[in-house]
């Protein structure tokens, strides 16, 4: 096992590669051009193709094409492009193709600026295409997990035959830390439903979205929610830290975990009983083990870099059986420890007095 | 007033020149075609233009282009072609651009079909752009509705500087019913924030979306979610129909809310204590009537052709204060009064029971 | 009959328009910007259409619909947009669709500079595209040219059905000179062989350049070539300047001529005999005046702002029965008076010693 | 030396290889076809790329990008695609970018058809795009000469820093013929002059054609003429067969070139003096040997599958010391040794009697 210093979006590009990612398709846009430029250089030392493309609305649409013959297969972006790229995702979904959509969020809307965001997550886990779709969500908390993530979500895409999406942000992409790489992995695309010819078969693989029966659709979306519950049951992953014992539990993820983290660290130190349920997977969302904690009485604090956008499943989790209080910093700055640590000593306090 | 038979589409579209809409960007996509065929006719007849874009992500950016110089523009697509414009629904919300988006919705994901749906929900009201940013949405229910909404919808969207969109569907669009039509207005673009030169002011106007810095980007999303809340406080419209008295309140917006309607009239008739609850603006959602009714301990039945989107933004305003039960059909067929009037009462005994 | 100082590109634009030409399509390109700029501003006070296309490419595809449609169309660029558009002009002289082109010459190949240049004649005159084609090409001589040259070129275009290109430089754009405006014109776009609807007829009319089977295409060709006969017997124009009394006729058009004007004159009141044939058509080429001069034993010097590309034309006019010398400045810079003067003073003494 | 039958399109592709060109970009045209599919099956099994750009258009701005950095890069297509690329050639040809690229033409204007065509003569030699460059275009006469003349075409765009066209024709294209192979050559990419970075270099390689200073590109034009100069001096290539004791010379290339040859095998025969001059270059034009044949009191006969292209440059050649007759069989169809032995014949008992 190698340990090196990395950033975190070449620990990313490195991680997909490592996990047998053979084909990379994007468009240039900060914070994120760290991913294909390593890729442009990597790719060809492990036979793999990197092809800039000529626009995202092309990027995502050729990720359709090495997805459906059988390849691992990435792109990335930031929220602009993965706003063009809402057609061709919701495409992928309905055609269950698997592959892996990387999103470096920046401010938006719009625009916007480089500041890392957390303001797409609506986009990411309520479906920014048309139809009733779902994609596997993934939001890393350091470096390492930008490397096993991303190993993951190309398991996960394969196994379901459903994109997945890495949702991180400028300040996670630029961070450096160590992180320890896996083994290359050489992933032969032979799958049996790919459409790379009919092989012996009879009756060639067809991949399409197309339902122009009404009954032919309705068909296609029960087989989609059957396997969406099936994720929803089975894929749900979240960091819990001291949430059993906390009267006020902090959820976050991300950067802002990571400033939470900080500051129930000094907060611990004064002998405060604080916790932080970080969701690993945004979708599923870690919706059972916030009833539970719920139903045993914790209140909640969510902490985003967003107007309040996660804060809404989390009360859907929740459910009015606990209070849930909202600390949003919009697009632009990073919430202090100071001003998290201000926040959570002033609701354990006038909890105290509840 | 003139009263006369008319498609949904071509109703929309009457009813957006009367509203004083002189510019059309669009690119066919079936089951709206009427709207850009009928502007196509209509435009050069009052002195508007219609402009077939070489895509829907041009179309969108000439909506930018009209409407950031102050003119009443409209857009409308389906689905996939709706996906296609986040990028730039973005920035129009973001640069605060007033115009128009239609989507009369078809079944997906992908390519899907042409039978309506209403999947499309959580693309238009937790935005399937990147960003935290809000539409306004309105839901017509019948075609006079796709007429008076639309008109609104130009009204609204210059009051707030903001893009609104109609959610509607393939059966609204397609169904003939006699509308009454407003006189046709002539609108002056002559906002004193539009980028149509100096006109003797000091500094040009400029109309972005740009944040580089920070702090502008906060304090343009500040301002942004400022005016979200004064919409949430004053725009919110629904229609309530038997909800004080009854035991059970069906939500149900669009073609649903027809089939929802004619299966609680039979019920009413068998003594049954049924009301509908239809928002007319999905977002900002009637949240404060929902939560009245289920303080008031009404019991809620939802009905959407989707696998449950709405339905979240039910609970989250019911909140565990009452029962919420869902009913959807996904993408490609419509439930008939049939199914929704067994339902019904199959909860209301239930209910009974309880 | 009015008279006013106008820019070569706005006489020019001015003059389509008042020829009847209310469709323009183009894409920005120096040094012929003021074309579509005067378009913008003058098409929408003529009830005519500007439309700034999103490419060279789909700019010249417009002109073919319009041109089908029966309507006059313009389209206007320099030398690398007329390279892009190659594909369409050779569909437009293959489908015999009535448009105007103008080229007005920048410095090349490549991305070359703004400089005048006469280096796009055999793109102009052999046909830049595919297949066997020609264009009615002019050349205007000054200012009131190119308002009186575009009005023929419409009449030619349409009587012809074929593409007509006006071959111009950016000197000859920028110049300022006082021109006489026609009265303007309306022309009805009612072409019998337009594809505007069947309007009574049984048989709908179809315009394109598909020839599948070897003798359709044959077909085709034939009658295009019949029609170039008719046009290279009926269209030549020149203007010949005391070339019968002349031992040397100098043969230049556009800005050259222009010069070579200059300096002719100055050597006339020396008492020189020359003379100047001025090639107001590049194609169909003024073959039979030239080789009635060479039959008469006049020697001629061809100039040119190309490394020799009209002096072929003139070699093929003459065929050998005539001593023929080149001057070309390569592109960059114009050749001043006081070199042609040199230059055909030379010639001259050589001629007399000879 | 390995002996195989091959189609003319797939003999010139692996030519391609064995000349060591390792990048190949187009976008699919018939009757051209079978180079891009042997290229895509091909390019990787000898480490090379294959790309299906978006349109022709890019695939000539991906062979500028590869050119560019000193790798051996085709592009082929048919007369449409070729009018499209014309910008990009023009581009090639300013910026002295080495590539080869080959026109397998077919019948036109416009769409035209599938038959074969002589009638891009003047696009390929006269210059479809703007500005005065030349290309050297090859013009093979049997399925060796696809093998031969496109290794040749490789090293002598590198030699000149020129692009080349292979100028063939639908039939030559699908003709099956037996070849030899030469040995595969990897050819290393690190030309002096190629933007692959510094590498220790001062200053830092630029390609481009830009000379917005008149004088700058009044030097890359005088540097150009030198250049075609150069190669009008020493790459003139063609085939003599029997000129010498001939009283008339049959012109000819490519396919009609073949049919000649059938013709005047028979003539001999019977006792005719008939010659046959080949150009394999079609630029530089053999004018030397034609105005030599014609100062030998030869005649001529041009024989093309166009209007009349060619025999321009004959007429050049010869420049009215010998009679030229011409004849042409215009797009769609190819002309029988019938024909061509009649017209001969006739020719020949004409000059009897002369």
């Amino acid at each position: 096992m190698e340990r090196v210093m990395m950033k975190g979006n070449e620990a990313l590009a490195e991680g997909a590669i490592r996990a047998g990612c053979r084909f990379f398709f994007g468009y240039p846009i900060t914070p994120q051009n760290e991913i294909p430029e390593y890729m442009a250089r990597r790719m060809p030392e492990v036979g793999g193709v990197f092809l800039q493309a000529e626009s995202e609305v092309s990027a995502i649409n050729m990720v359709y094409g090495a997805g459906g013959a059988g390849a691992r297969v990435l792109t990335s972006s930031s929220g602009p492009g993965i706003s063009l790229k809402q057609e061709g995702i919701s495409y992928l979904a309905g055609a269950q193709v698997p592959c892996v959509i990387v999103n470096i969020a920046r401010g938006g809307p719009g625009l916007g600026g480089l500041n890392p965001s957390q303001a797409d997550y609506f986009q990411a886990t309520k479906g920014g295409g048309h139809g009733d779709y779902r994609l596997l969500v993934y939001a890393p908390g350091n470096t390492q997990e930008m490397v096993d993530l991303i190993g993951l979500a190309f398991d996960k895409a394969e196994a379901y035959r459903n994109p997945v999406m890495i949702l991180s942000d400028a300040i996670m992409g630029q961070m450096m830390e160590p992180v320890v790489l896996p083994p290359l992995r050489e992933v032969a695309p032979d799958q049996p439903w790919a459409t790379t010819g009919k092989r012996g078969r009879t009756k060639p693989n067809i991949i399409n979205s197309l339902g122009l029966v009404g009954e032919d659709l309705e068909r296609i979306n029960t087989e989609l929610q059957a396997k969406y519950a099936r994720m929803a049951a089975d894929e749900v992953r979240y960091e819990a830290d001291g949430v059993t014992e906390a009267d006020l539990v902090v959820v976050a993820y991300g950067t802002t975990s990571r400033v939470v983290r900080s500051a129930i660290t000094r907060l611990r130190q004064e002998g405060k009983k604080v916790g932080l349920l970080r969701p690993i997977t945004l979708w599923p969302f870690p919706q059972q083990i916030l009833a539970e904690l719920a139903a045993a009485g914790k209140r909640f604090f969510v902490v985003e870099m967003s107007a309040g956008q996660m804060v809404e499943d989390v009360i859907l989790s929740v459910n009015d059986r606990a209070k849930v209080t909202f600390f949003g910093k919009l697009n632009g700055t990073v919430p202090t420890v100071r001003e998290v640590y201000d926040r959570i000593g002033a609701l354990l306090s006038e909890g105290g007095e509840g």
